[in-house]
Protein backbone atom coordinates (compact mmCIF):
# COMPACT_ATOMS: atom_id res chain seq x y z
CA UNK A 1 0.00 0.00 0.00
CA UNK A 2 0.95 3.65 -0.60
CA UNK A 3 2.39 5.14 2.35
CA UNK A 4 0.77 8.27 1.72
CA UNK A 5 -2.66 7.00 1.38
CA UNK A 6 -2.75 6.39 4.70
CA UNK A 7 -4.31 8.51 7.74
CA UNK A 8 -2.42 10.70 10.19
CA UNK A 9 -2.77 9.43 13.66
CA UNK A 10 -3.49 12.14 16.51
CA UNK A 11 -3.56 11.17 20.17
CA UNK A 12 -4.56 12.68 23.40
CA UNK A 13 -5.50 12.16 26.73
CA UNK A 14 -9.13 13.11 26.42
CA UNK A 15 -11.49 15.51 24.02
CA UNK A 16 -9.13 18.26 24.21
CA UNK A 17 -6.91 17.11 21.48
CA UNK A 18 -9.97 17.73 18.96
CA UNK A 19 -9.12 20.93 18.61
CA UNK A 20 -5.90 20.02 17.13
CA UNK A 21 -7.51 17.54 15.07
CA UNK A 22 -9.93 20.43 14.26
CA UNK A 23 -6.95 22.46 13.07
CA UNK A 24 -5.35 19.57 10.64
CA UNK A 25 -8.61 18.90 9.09
CA UNK A 26 -8.86 22.79 8.38
CA UNK A 27 -5.29 22.51 7.14
CA UNK A 28 -5.41 19.53 5.43
CA UNK A 29 -8.72 18.63 3.99
CA UNK A 30 -7.38 16.20 1.59
CA UNK A 31 -5.90 14.15 4.34
CA UNK A 32 -7.26 11.04 6.68
CA UNK A 33 -7.26 11.20 10.11
CA UNK A 34 -7.65 8.91 12.57
CA UNK A 35 -7.76 10.27 16.35
CA UNK A 36 -7.45 7.88 20.12
CA UNK A 37 -8.55 9.73 22.97
CA UNK A 38 -7.70 7.68 26.18
CA UNK A 39 -10.42 9.05 28.13
CA UNK A 40 -10.37 6.03 30.22
CA UNK A 41 -6.85 7.40 32.03
CA UNK A 42 -7.60 10.71 31.70
CA UNK A 43 -6.19 13.16 33.42
CA UNK A 44 -2.76 12.73 32.46
CA UNK A 45 -1.41 15.90 34.29
CA UNK A 46 -1.25 14.40 37.63
CA UNK A 47 0.75 10.86 36.22
CA UNK A 48 4.18 10.19 36.81
CA UNK A 49 6.63 10.88 33.59
CA UNK A 50 6.84 6.96 33.25
CA UNK A 51 3.42 6.61 34.00
CA UNK A 52 2.56 8.52 30.94
CA UNK A 53 5.08 7.45 28.72
CA UNK A 54 3.98 3.89 29.27
CA UNK A 55 -0.19 5.04 28.19
CA UNK A 56 1.50 6.91 25.26
CA UNK A 57 3.35 4.09 23.88
CA UNK A 58 0.50 1.99 24.50
CA UNK A 59 -1.97 4.12 22.66
CA UNK A 60 0.59 5.04 19.77
CA UNK A 61 0.93 1.58 18.86
CA UNK A 62 -2.81 0.74 18.58
CA UNK A 63 -3.11 3.70 16.16
CA UNK A 64 0.14 2.26 14.15
CA UNK A 65 -1.18 -1.22 14.36
CA UNK A 66 -3.96 0.24 12.13
CA UNK A 67 -1.64 2.01 10.33
CA UNK A 68 -0.75 5.92 10.05
CA UNK A 69 2.02 7.67 8.32
CA UNK A 70 2.58 10.42 10.79
CA UNK A 71 1.70 10.59 14.48
CA UNK A 72 0.55 14.16 16.07
CA UNK A 73 0.53 13.84 20.18
CA UNK A 74 -1.95 16.63 20.40
CA UNK A 75 -1.57 16.53 24.40
CA UNK A 76 0.31 19.32 26.36
CA UNK A 77 1.59 16.27 29.00
CA UNK A 78 2.48 13.31 27.11
CA UNK A 79 4.46 15.78 24.40
CA UNK A 80 6.21 17.40 27.17
CA UNK A 81 7.18 13.37 28.66
CA UNK A 82 6.77 11.05 26.12
CA UNK A 83 8.29 12.24 22.74
CA UNK A 84 11.57 10.96 23.07
CA UNK A 85 10.35 7.60 24.14
CA UNK A 86 7.83 7.35 21.18
CA UNK A 87 10.80 8.74 18.49
CA UNK A 88 13.11 5.96 19.50
CA UNK A 89 9.67 3.46 19.41
CA UNK A 90 8.52 4.10 16.49
CA UNK A 91 11.75 4.92 14.67
CA UNK A 92 10.56 5.96 11.09
CA UNK A 93 7.63 7.25 12.25
CA UNK A 94 7.26 11.09 12.11
CA UNK A 95 6.08 12.28 14.85
CA UNK A 96 5.15 16.01 16.62
CA UNK A 97 4.29 17.11 19.99
CA UNK A 98 2.08 20.65 20.52
CA UNK A 99 4.77 22.13 22.85
CA UNK A 100 7.45 22.98 20.18
CA UNK A 101 4.84 24.22 17.52
CA UNK A 102 3.38 26.23 19.88
CA UNK A 103 6.81 28.00 21.41
CA UNK A 104 8.20 28.23 17.92
CA UNK A 105 4.87 30.50 16.54
CA UNK A 106 4.84 32.68 19.40
CA UNK A 107 8.43 33.48 19.65
CA UNK A 108 8.18 34.20 16.14
CA UNK A 109 4.73 36.52 16.67
CA UNK A 110 6.11 38.40 19.86
CA UNK A 111 7.96 41.57 19.35
CA UNK A 112 8.89 42.56 23.00
CA UNK A 113 9.50 38.95 23.54
CA UNK A 114 7.13 39.08 26.73
CA UNK A 115 5.31 36.46 26.09
CA UNK A 116 2.38 34.67 28.59
CA UNK A 117 1.90 30.96 28.45
CA UNK A 118 -1.72 29.89 29.75
CA UNK A 119 -1.80 26.43 30.47
CA UNK A 120 -3.47 23.94 33.00
CA UNK A 121 -1.77 23.97 36.64
CA UNK A 122 0.26 20.21 35.61
CA UNK A 123 1.87 22.40 32.05
CA UNK A 124 2.89 25.33 34.05
CA UNK A 125 4.43 23.62 36.82
CA UNK A 126 5.84 20.79 34.12
CA UNK A 127 7.70 24.17 32.44
CA UNK A 128 7.83 22.08 29.00
CA UNK A 129 6.51 25.53 27.06
CA UNK A 130 8.84 27.46 29.59
CA UNK A 131 12.23 25.84 28.61
CA UNK A 132 10.70 25.84 24.83
CA UNK A 133 10.41 29.25 24.65
CA UNK A 134 13.31 30.20 26.10
CA UNK A 135 15.49 27.63 23.95
CA UNK A 136 14.91 28.96 21.55
CA UNK A 137 14.53 33.28 22.71
CA UNK A 138 16.60 33.17 25.45
CA UNK A 139 15.91 36.56 26.29
CA UNK A 140 12.21 36.09 26.65
CA UNK A 141 10.36 37.07 29.38
CA UNK A 142 7.74 34.69 30.11
CA UNK A 143 4.57 34.66 32.64
CA UNK A 144 3.11 30.97 32.93
CA UNK A 145 0.17 31.48 34.13
CA UNK A 146 -2.79 28.24 35.60
CA UNK A 147 -6.01 28.83 34.17
CA UNK A 148 -7.60 25.43 35.78
CA UNK A 149 -11.19 26.95 35.37
CA UNK A 150 -11.00 27.25 31.21
CA UNK A 151 -11.02 23.35 31.04
CA UNK A 152 -13.88 23.27 32.98
CA UNK A 153 -15.66 25.95 30.88
CA UNK A 154 -14.48 24.63 27.94
CA UNK A 155 -15.78 20.93 28.70
CA UNK A 156 -19.38 22.50 29.87
CA UNK A 157 -19.42 24.09 26.47
CA UNK A 158 -19.81 27.88 27.68
CA UNK A 159 -17.33 29.63 25.54
CA UNK A 160 -19.33 32.56 25.16
CA UNK A 161 -21.37 34.92 27.50
CA UNK A 162 -20.98 36.63 31.16
CA UNK A 163 -19.46 33.35 32.97
CA UNK A 164 -16.67 32.78 30.48
CA UNK A 165 -15.91 36.55 30.21
CA UNK A 166 -15.75 37.01 33.84
CA UNK A 167 -13.46 34.17 34.59
CA UNK A 168 -11.43 35.46 31.55
CA UNK A 169 -10.79 38.86 33.11
CA UNK A 170 -10.20 37.27 36.55
CA UNK A 171 -7.17 35.51 35.11
CA UNK A 172 -6.27 38.34 32.52
CA UNK A 173 -6.74 41.60 34.04
CA UNK A 174 -3.51 41.43 36.73
CA UNK A 175 -0.97 40.26 33.48
CA UNK A 176 -2.26 43.40 31.62
CA UNK A 177 -2.57 46.01 34.69
CA UNK A 178 0.91 47.86 33.93
CA UNK A 179 0.89 48.33 30.25
CA UNK A 180 5.01 48.61 29.77
CA UNK A 181 4.94 44.76 31.47
CA UNK A 182 2.46 43.41 29.77
CA UNK A 183 2.82 40.81 27.40
CA UNK A 184 2.36 40.70 23.69
CA UNK A 185 1.59 37.33 23.25
CA UNK A 186 -0.36 35.00 24.71
CA UNK A 187 0.30 30.92 24.06
CA UNK A 188 -2.88 28.81 24.18
CA UNK A 189 -0.97 26.13 25.83
CA UNK A 190 -3.78 23.53 26.66
CA UNK A 191 -5.72 21.99 24.18
CA UNK A 192 -9.23 22.94 25.73
CA UNK A 193 -8.28 27.05 25.37
CA UNK A 194 -8.93 27.59 21.50
CA UNK A 195 -12.74 27.36 22.27
CA UNK A 196 -12.08 30.24 24.62
CA UNK A 197 -10.13 32.34 22.02
CA UNK A 198 -12.56 35.03 21.01
CA UNK A 199 -13.50 35.60 24.93
CA UNK A 200 -9.84 35.98 25.60
CA UNK A 201 -9.50 38.56 22.24
CA UNK A 202 -11.91 40.59 23.52
CA UNK A 203 -10.46 40.89 27.22
CA UNK A 204 -6.76 41.25 26.24
CA UNK A 205 -7.34 43.66 22.69
CA UNK A 206 -6.06 43.81 19.39
CA UNK A 207 -2.73 44.37 20.69
CA UNK A 208 -2.12 41.36 22.13
CA UNK A 209 -1.73 37.97 19.74
CA UNK A 210 -3.06 34.92 20.40
CA UNK A 211 -1.13 32.09 19.36
CA UNK A 212 -2.99 29.02 18.97
CA UNK A 213 -0.69 26.01 19.29
CA UNK A 214 -2.92 23.89 17.13
CA UNK A 215 -2.69 26.22 14.20
CA UNK A 216 1.18 25.60 14.85
CA UNK A 217 0.78 21.96 14.43
CA UNK A 218 -1.00 21.89 11.20
CA UNK A 219 1.59 23.88 9.50
CA UNK A 220 4.77 22.04 11.19
CA UNK A 221 2.16 18.77 10.33
CA UNK A 222 1.70 19.76 6.50
CA UNK A 223 5.36 20.88 6.12
CA UNK A 224 6.47 17.61 7.29
CA UNK A 225 3.93 15.64 5.38
CA UNK A 226 5.17 17.75 2.14
CA UNK A 227 9.29 17.05 3.01
CA UNK A 228 8.69 13.58 3.48
CA UNK A 229 6.65 13.13 -0.13
CA UNK A 230 4.14 11.61 2.61
CA UNK A 231 1.05 13.81 1.28
CA UNK A 232 -1.60 12.31 -0.21
CA UNK A 233 -2.41 14.08 -3.13
CA UNK A 234 -3.20 12.14 -5.84
CA UNK A 235 -3.36 8.92 -3.90
CA UNK A 236 -6.70 10.12 -1.60
CA UNK A 237 -9.77 8.62 -2.47
CA UNK A 238 -12.21 10.58 -0.12
CA UNK A 239 -10.96 11.27 3.10
CA UNK A 240 -11.84 9.65 6.37
CA UNK A 241 -12.18 11.01 9.82
CA UNK A 242 -12.13 8.01 13.09
CA UNK A 243 -12.59 8.85 16.33
CA UNK A 244 -11.59 6.22 18.93
CA UNK A 245 -11.94 6.29 21.85
CA UNK A 246 -11.34 4.21 25.35
CA UNK A 247 -14.44 4.90 27.47
CA UNK A 248 -17.80 6.88 27.56
CA UNK A 249 -18.17 7.35 23.77
CA UNK A 250 -21.43 9.42 24.38
CA UNK A 251 -19.49 12.21 26.75
CA UNK A 252 -17.02 11.86 24.19
CA UNK A 253 -19.46 12.88 21.26
CA UNK A 254 -21.45 15.12 23.55
CA UNK A 255 -18.47 17.05 24.95
CA UNK A 256 -15.90 16.69 21.77
CA UNK A 257 -18.46 18.62 19.78
CA UNK A 258 -17.66 22.04 21.33
CA UNK A 259 -13.59 21.51 20.24
CA UNK A 260 -13.88 19.49 16.98
CA UNK A 261 -16.19 22.32 16.38
CA UNK A 262 -19.20 20.02 14.60
CA UNK A 263 -21.56 17.55 16.03
CA UNK A 264 -20.43 14.08 17.08
CA UNK A 265 -22.77 11.79 16.84
CA UNK A 266 -22.18 8.72 19.57
CA UNK A 267 -22.46 5.52 17.46
CA UNK A 268 -19.19 7.53 15.27
CA UNK A 269 -17.03 6.82 18.00
CA UNK A 270 -15.42 3.81 18.27
CA UNK A 271 -14.49 2.33 21.74
CA UNK A 272 -11.14 0.66 22.17
CA UNK A 273 -9.61 -1.01 24.92
CA UNK A 274 -5.71 -0.62 25.16
CA UNK B 1 -6.66 -0.21 74.09
CA UNK B 2 -9.74 1.30 74.88
CA UNK B 3 -11.50 1.98 71.09
CA UNK B 4 -13.10 4.57 72.06
CA UNK B 5 -10.12 6.37 72.52
CA UNK B 6 -8.91 5.76 68.58
CA UNK B 7 -9.93 8.20 65.99
CA UNK B 8 -12.65 8.03 63.35
CA UNK B 9 -11.16 7.46 59.71
CA UNK B 10 -12.43 9.92 57.25
CA UNK B 11 -11.70 8.54 53.04
CA UNK B 12 -12.09 10.14 50.03
CA UNK B 13 -10.32 10.57 46.82
CA UNK B 14 -9.11 14.38 46.73
CA UNK B 15 -9.59 16.99 48.71
CA UNK B 16 -13.04 17.92 48.63
CA UNK B 17 -13.60 15.27 51.73
CA UNK B 18 -12.67 17.59 54.09
CA UNK B 19 -15.55 19.58 54.17
CA UNK B 20 -16.80 16.60 55.37
CA UNK B 21 -14.05 16.64 57.65
CA UNK B 22 -14.92 20.10 58.88
CA UNK B 23 -18.04 19.29 59.52
CA UNK B 24 -17.06 16.53 61.90
CA UNK B 25 -14.75 18.20 63.70
CA UNK B 26 -16.88 21.15 64.64
CA UNK B 27 -19.95 18.89 65.25
CA UNK B 28 -17.93 16.17 67.68
CA UNK B 29 -14.48 18.78 68.63
CA UNK B 30 -13.51 16.08 71.19
CA UNK B 31 -13.03 13.38 68.69
CA UNK B 32 -9.61 12.88 66.84
CA UNK B 33 -9.65 12.20 62.98
CA UNK B 34 -7.51 10.56 60.59
CA UNK B 35 -8.13 11.98 56.89
CA UNK B 36 -7.26 9.93 53.55
CA UNK B 37 -7.51 11.63 50.40
CA UNK B 38 -6.25 9.11 47.82
CA UNK B 39 -5.26 11.72 45.23
CA UNK B 40 -2.64 9.70 42.84
CA UNK B 41 -5.95 7.95 41.62
CA UNK B 42 -8.68 10.88 41.31
CA UNK B 43 -11.15 11.82 39.68
CA UNK B 44 -12.72 7.99 41.21
CA UNK B 45 -16.12 9.60 39.26
CA UNK B 46 -15.07 8.20 35.81
CA UNK B 47 -13.90 5.05 36.88
CA UNK B 48 -15.98 1.64 37.43
CA UNK B 49 -17.13 0.78 40.36
CA UNK B 50 -15.06 -2.67 40.20
CA UNK B 51 -12.47 -0.24 40.54
CA UNK B 52 -13.72 2.17 43.02
CA UNK B 53 -14.52 -1.02 45.12
CA UNK B 54 -10.79 -2.09 44.85
CA UNK B 55 -9.27 1.37 45.50
CA UNK B 56 -12.10 2.46 48.29
CA UNK B 57 -11.15 -1.22 50.38
CA UNK B 58 -7.44 -0.65 50.30
CA UNK B 59 -8.04 2.76 51.46
CA UNK B 60 -9.73 1.30 53.79
CA UNK B 61 -7.53 -1.36 55.09
CA UNK B 62 -4.97 1.35 55.31
CA UNK B 63 -6.65 3.35 58.05
CA UNK B 64 -7.65 -0.16 59.90
CA UNK B 65 -4.57 -0.80 60.00
CA UNK B 66 -3.64 2.41 61.94
CA UNK B 67 -6.16 1.76 64.23
CA UNK B 68 -9.57 3.79 63.75
CA UNK B 69 -13.20 3.49 65.46
CA UNK B 70 -15.30 4.10 62.86
CA UNK B 71 -15.06 4.93 59.39
CA UNK B 72 -16.93 7.72 57.02
CA UNK B 73 -16.50 7.27 53.47
CA UNK B 74 -15.95 11.12 52.64
CA UNK B 75 -16.51 10.46 48.51
CA UNK B 76 -19.93 10.19 46.83
CA UNK B 77 -18.70 7.82 44.44
CA UNK B 78 -17.35 5.66 46.62
CA UNK B 79 -20.19 5.97 48.99
CA UNK B 80 -22.18 5.08 45.92
CA UNK B 81 -20.32 2.01 44.65
CA UNK B 82 -18.62 1.03 47.37
CA UNK B 83 -20.54 0.48 51.27
CA UNK B 84 -21.36 -3.29 51.32
CA UNK B 85 -18.30 -4.54 49.75
CA UNK B 86 -16.55 -2.04 52.98
CA UNK B 87 -19.02 -2.94 55.49
CA UNK B 88 -18.77 -6.99 54.63
CA UNK B 89 -14.71 -6.84 54.08
CA UNK B 90 -14.23 -4.80 57.83
CA UNK B 91 -17.52 -6.51 59.68
CA UNK B 92 -17.62 -5.08 63.10
CA UNK B 93 -16.94 -1.28 61.94
CA UNK B 94 -19.63 1.19 61.73
CA UNK B 95 -19.22 2.64 58.27
CA UNK B 96 -20.72 5.86 57.46
CA UNK B 97 -20.97 6.67 53.55
CA UNK B 98 -22.31 10.23 52.68
CA UNK B 99 -25.71 9.82 50.42
CA UNK B 100 -27.77 8.35 52.61
CA UNK B 101 -27.43 10.84 55.69
CA UNK B 102 -27.52 13.85 52.73
CA UNK B 103 -30.69 12.19 51.58
CA UNK B 104 -32.41 11.62 54.62
CA UNK B 105 -32.19 15.37 55.83
CA UNK B 106 -33.35 16.65 52.50
CA UNK B 107 -36.49 14.22 52.80
CA UNK B 108 -37.15 15.55 56.68
CA UNK B 109 -36.65 19.15 55.27
CA UNK B 110 -38.30 19.65 51.95
CA UNK B 111 -42.20 20.68 52.47
CA UNK B 112 -43.27 20.54 48.87
CA UNK B 113 -40.99 17.37 47.95
CA UNK B 114 -39.36 18.84 44.96
CA UNK B 115 -35.81 18.42 46.11
CA UNK B 116 -33.21 19.47 43.65
CA UNK B 117 -29.63 17.27 43.72
CA UNK B 118 -26.59 19.24 42.88
CA UNK B 119 -23.47 16.91 42.01
CA UNK B 120 -21.39 16.41 39.04
CA UNK B 121 -22.07 14.63 36.03
CA UNK B 122 -20.98 10.98 37.30
CA UNK B 123 -23.06 11.49 40.84
CA UNK B 124 -25.51 12.52 38.77
CA UNK B 125 -25.51 9.79 36.16
CA UNK B 126 -25.07 7.03 38.84
CA UNK B 127 -28.22 8.06 40.02
CA UNK B 128 -27.65 6.93 43.88
CA UNK B 129 -29.16 10.60 45.33
CA UNK B 130 -32.31 9.70 43.29
CA UNK B 131 -32.34 6.32 44.47
CA UNK B 132 -31.54 7.15 48.11
CA UNK B 133 -34.39 9.72 47.86
CA UNK B 134 -37.05 7.96 46.69
CA UNK B 135 -36.68 4.78 49.04
CA UNK B 136 -37.40 7.52 51.51
CA UNK B 137 -40.22 9.59 49.90
CA UNK B 138 -41.66 7.88 46.55
CA UNK B 139 -43.42 10.49 46.04
CA UNK B 140 -40.77 13.20 45.62
CA UNK B 141 -40.01 15.36 42.45
CA UNK B 142 -35.61 15.08 42.19
CA UNK B 143 -34.09 17.29 39.66
CA UNK B 144 -30.78 16.23 39.45
CA UNK B 145 -28.37 19.01 38.37
CA UNK B 146 -24.77 18.36 37.13
CA UNK B 147 -22.96 21.35 38.00
CA UNK B 148 -19.42 20.38 37.43
CA UNK B 149 -18.04 23.73 37.64
CA UNK B 150 -18.77 24.35 40.61
CA UNK B 151 -15.76 21.41 41.75
CA UNK B 152 -13.18 23.84 39.39
CA UNK B 153 -14.51 27.03 41.45
CA UNK B 154 -14.27 25.45 43.98
CA UNK B 155 -10.57 24.22 44.05
CA UNK B 156 -9.30 27.47 42.45
CA UNK B 157 -10.72 28.95 45.71
CA UNK B 158 -12.88 31.23 43.80
CA UNK B 159 -16.16 30.82 46.29
CA UNK B 160 -17.62 34.39 46.11
CA UNK B 161 -17.75 37.33 44.13
CA UNK B 162 -18.53 37.85 40.45
CA UNK B 163 -17.51 34.29 39.00
CA UNK B 164 -19.26 32.38 41.57
CA UNK B 165 -22.34 34.67 41.52
CA UNK B 166 -22.29 34.23 37.28
CA UNK B 167 -21.75 30.45 37.25
CA UNK B 168 -24.66 29.73 40.22
CA UNK B 169 -26.62 31.99 38.68
CA UNK B 170 -26.38 30.37 34.90
CA UNK B 171 -26.88 26.75 36.99
CA UNK B 172 -29.79 27.43 39.07
CA UNK B 173 -31.92 30.22 37.21
CA UNK B 174 -33.80 27.43 35.18
CA UNK B 175 -34.59 25.52 38.09
CA UNK B 176 -35.91 28.70 39.12
CA UNK B 177 -37.80 29.92 36.61
CA UNK B 178 -41.28 28.72 37.04
CA UNK B 179 -42.14 29.00 41.01
CA UNK B 180 -44.56 26.63 41.13
CA UNK B 181 -42.37 24.11 39.84
CA UNK B 182 -39.09 25.46 41.77
CA UNK B 183 -37.72 22.92 44.30
CA UNK B 184 -37.35 24.11 47.94
CA UNK B 185 -34.73 22.33 48.81
CA UNK B 186 -31.26 21.72 47.86
CA UNK B 187 -29.32 19.08 47.93
CA UNK B 188 -25.00 19.97 47.63
CA UNK B 189 -24.18 16.15 46.40
CA UNK B 190 -20.68 16.73 46.53
CA UNK B 191 -17.86 17.16 48.98
CA UNK B 192 -16.47 19.94 46.80
CA UNK B 193 -19.75 22.13 47.24
CA UNK B 194 -20.72 23.33 50.40
CA UNK B 195 -17.68 25.96 49.81
CA UNK B 196 -20.32 27.91 47.75
CA UNK B 197 -23.47 27.12 49.77
CA UNK B 198 -23.22 31.26 50.88
CA UNK B 199 -23.10 32.15 46.81
CA UNK B 200 -25.94 29.39 46.55
CA UNK B 201 -28.28 30.55 48.93
CA UNK B 202 -27.74 34.43 47.63
CA UNK B 203 -29.00 33.26 43.88
CA UNK B 204 -32.13 30.61 45.20
CA UNK B 205 -32.89 33.33 47.85
CA UNK B 206 -34.17 32.40 51.64
CA UNK B 207 -37.20 30.18 50.41
CA UNK B 208 -35.22 27.50 49.49
CA UNK B 209 -32.93 25.27 51.69
CA UNK B 210 -29.85 24.51 51.02
CA UNK B 211 -28.88 20.52 52.94
CA UNK B 212 -25.14 20.04 53.22
CA UNK B 213 -24.65 16.59 53.27
CA UNK B 214 -21.69 17.15 55.38
CA UNK B 215 -23.84 18.33 58.42
CA UNK B 216 -25.84 15.32 57.65
CA UNK B 217 -22.89 12.68 57.91
CA UNK B 218 -21.86 14.64 60.82
CA UNK B 219 -25.06 14.25 62.99
CA UNK B 220 -25.36 10.35 61.37
CA UNK B 221 -21.72 9.78 63.30
CA UNK B 222 -22.70 11.39 66.33
CA UNK B 223 -25.77 9.17 66.77
CA UNK B 224 -23.53 6.01 65.82
CA UNK B 225 -20.59 6.84 68.48
CA UNK B 226 -23.42 7.43 70.92
CA UNK B 227 -25.34 4.50 70.05
CA UNK B 228 -22.07 1.77 70.02
CA UNK B 229 -20.52 3.90 73.28
CA UNK B 230 -17.69 4.58 71.06
CA UNK B 231 -17.58 8.67 71.70
CA UNK B 232 -14.66 9.53 72.89
CA UNK B 233 -15.79 10.94 76.33
CA UNK B 234 -13.12 10.69 79.41
CA UNK B 235 -10.55 8.36 77.71
CA UNK B 236 -9.68 11.35 74.67
CA UNK B 237 -6.65 13.15 75.71
CA UNK B 238 -5.91 16.53 73.63
CA UNK B 239 -7.90 15.52 70.09
CA UNK B 240 -5.56 14.86 66.56
CA UNK B 241 -5.81 15.32 63.17
CA UNK B 242 -3.63 13.59 60.82
CA UNK B 243 -3.84 14.28 57.06
CA UNK B 244 -2.89 11.90 54.76
CA UNK B 245 -2.48 12.30 50.85
CA UNK B 246 -1.39 9.65 48.35
CA UNK B 247 0.37 12.22 46.17
CA UNK B 248 1.18 15.98 45.71
CA UNK B 249 1.32 17.15 49.43
CA UNK B 250 1.83 20.39 48.33
CA UNK B 251 -1.19 20.97 46.23
CA UNK B 252 -3.50 19.10 48.97
CA UNK B 253 -2.32 21.71 51.56
CA UNK B 254 -2.56 24.48 48.97
CA UNK B 255 -6.34 23.48 47.78
CA UNK B 256 -7.37 21.65 50.82
CA UNK B 257 -7.08 24.48 53.01
CA UNK B 258 -10.52 26.46 51.17
CA UNK B 259 -11.81 22.78 52.22
CA UNK B 260 -11.00 22.20 55.37
CA UNK B 261 -11.87 26.26 56.59
CA UNK B 262 -8.31 26.17 57.59
CA UNK B 263 -4.64 26.71 56.52
CA UNK B 264 -2.78 23.21 56.06
CA UNK B 265 1.41 23.40 55.96
CA UNK B 266 2.38 21.01 53.62
CA UNK B 267 4.40 19.42 56.16
CA UNK B 268 1.68 18.54 58.24
CA UNK B 269 0.57 16.40 55.39
CA UNK B 270 1.47 12.83 55.28
CA UNK B 271 2.51 11.31 51.74
CA UNK B 272 1.34 7.45 51.99
CA UNK B 273 1.63 4.49 49.11
CA UNK B 274 -1.09 2.38 48.72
Amino acid sequence: MNPAALPVGVFDSGVGGLTVLNALVGALPAESFVYLGDTARLPYGTKSPDTVIRYATRAAERLVERGIKALVVACNTASAAALPALRERFAGLPVIGVVEPGARSACEQSRTGRIAVLATESTVAGGAYQRAIHALRPDAQITALPCQLFVALAEEGWVSGEVAQAVARRYLQPLLSRPEAAPDTLVLGCTHFPVLAPVLAGVVGPAVQIVDASGAVALALRELLSQKKLGVGEAGGRPRLELLATDGVERFARVGATFLGRPIRPQDVVLVDL
